[in-house]
């Protein structure tokens, strides 16, 4: 899983668990709804300060969205070779 | 810390222990030289593509890198929150 997808899928879950809409958070954090959603998307980068100012918005420390998405790119590689041992385990 | 610094500290800790000079990095992973060394000192941004390329030159699994940085930024934060502690006990 690409970091850009991990991080965004981090930041739509967090946004959804702190009850913001799309559009509330991008007000709050200084953001255009559209850039703000194709973040979440994982279709645009993120710059380390609007990370941060997200961060800050949906009250959540910067270090806890960084290691989610750490484990959420370590988990998807996981899941990777899973299925790759899978598809093996079928192929013999 | 920002997420830039702590990013550029992990990258250039990890190249050192991996024994790669800037410039032998640079040419393994496809980056500039000079863009290498700004991105360890935390003055440039870095994009998730490039991030990746990184990691694989080094040969660290990118949700290492990553995970390091958050650990990074919270040991950080805490260090700043320590040194306020320790200057309000000066103080009082």
């Amino acid at each position: 899983m690409k970091l850009r997808y991990a991080l965004g899928d981090v930041l739509r879950e967090l946004r959804l668990e702190k009850k913001f809409t799309l559009r509330q958070l991008s007000v709050k954090a200084g953001v255009s709804l559209g850039y703000l959603s194709e973040i979440e998307r994982g279709s645009k980068e993120i710059s380390s300060e609007l990370l941060s100012s997200i961060a800050k918005a949906i009250e959540v420390p910067l270090h806890q969205i960084i290691i989610e998405t750490g484990h959420r790119i370590q988990m998807s590689s996981l899941d990777t070779y899973e299925s790759v041992e899978r598809e093996l385990t079928v192929a013999i």
